[in-house]
């Protein structure tokens, strides 16, 4: 049996697009599935009394320029931060899990165009208005998707996922993993890469 | 002219540690010359109210596992964090001042011995006697090296670097210049490389 990776994700998480390439070399390299699975990193910040990093710090300053450097390295468009950043992907990861319920594959499409409409286009991902838009591009029922991320199935699938992240020490995200052995941003897909490897 | 690396470390940061082979490879390939410039982490978090990560948070725990691989994936001795963690490095780092003043490849010596002795060896790095211990293996004078260790001069170049890191807006360690372009993370050495590449 072919390994999986777990692949966890928030949709405003710049660090989670920037590794998008980077995962789908390891699939292919290494013949593995990916398992996308979007959650709430700042419920899991709030659970931990982590704080995210401030919008005006040194550090975020810095950070726009490492992600310019990342995307550049890893065949990306030139990197965008949307407005405003960070955003609240709640309707697109629910959206992602209605997606899922029917066809997986189209929910990796859709989370792909979130990522790249956020930071290739700097289009806000957090207004029903472009989701709409996005989802009508996509070939689906704009309509139809956005009112399905109001269903219950669809809000408890999310929540679930949330919980197992936490539950499984996700702290931060991209995190991914094999089995057990949890790996916490896309710089360290070399060790990943280095587990799958060696197992 | 070639490039120069400056290289801005911390004595007790465990990453800086796990960047060294990466960092010699890298002065190697593109020959380069690297700057080597402890300074005092503590001071800088201080002077920006960034917290250290808390010793047993869950973050810390994965950090120790991160830390086995990274040592693992450069070639490093099984990884072991010294105890007391964090510890502090000033003694270590004034005396690697002294040495500079000197013989520059001396100081360089004395810092791999004592990233050695912390992260290989479990030594702790803080205490006048381990350092004292290590100062005569290499050949120098113990008691000379630590008394310099409280001159005006040396103490005052501790100070100077740790000004100049935070000028240059260094927030953690170990962050790397070429020029004014900043690289913070051994993981970052890839997009060092990039740069000196394309330079």
């Amino acid at each position: 049996m072919p390994a999986t990776i777990d692949f966890y994700f928030d949709f405003s998480s710049s660090y989670s697009y920037v590794a998008l390439p980077g995962i789908a070399k390891i699939a292919d390299d290494h013949d593995v599935m990916v398992n996308w699975k979007p959650f709430l990193l700042g419920v899991i910040f709030n659970a931990l009394n982590h704080a995210p990093p401030a919008g005006d710090s040194i550090k975020m300053r810095y950070s726009h320029r490492d992600l310019e450097r990342c995307a550049e390295a890893a065949g990306l468009p030139p990197f965008v931060f949307p407005s405003p950043f960070p955003f609240n992907g709640i309707v697109a990861s629910r959206a992602f899990w209605h997606l899922d319920e029917s066809d997986s594959e189209k929910a990796v499409e859709w989370a792909r165009a979130v990522f790249h409409a956020s930071f290739a286009e700097g289009r806000d991902c957090s207004s029903p208005e472009v989701l709409a838009d996005m989802a009508t591009s996509l070939g689906h029922d704009a309509k139809q998707l956005l009112e399905a991320t109001a269903e219950d199935t669809v809000k408890a699938r999310l929540k679930e996922i949330t919980g197992e992240a936490m539950d499984r020490g996700v702290f931060g995200a991209p995190t991914f993993f094999v089995g057990d052995e949890m790996f916490w941003g896309g710089d360290r897909l070399v060790h990943l890469e280095r587990y799958l490897s060696n197992a």
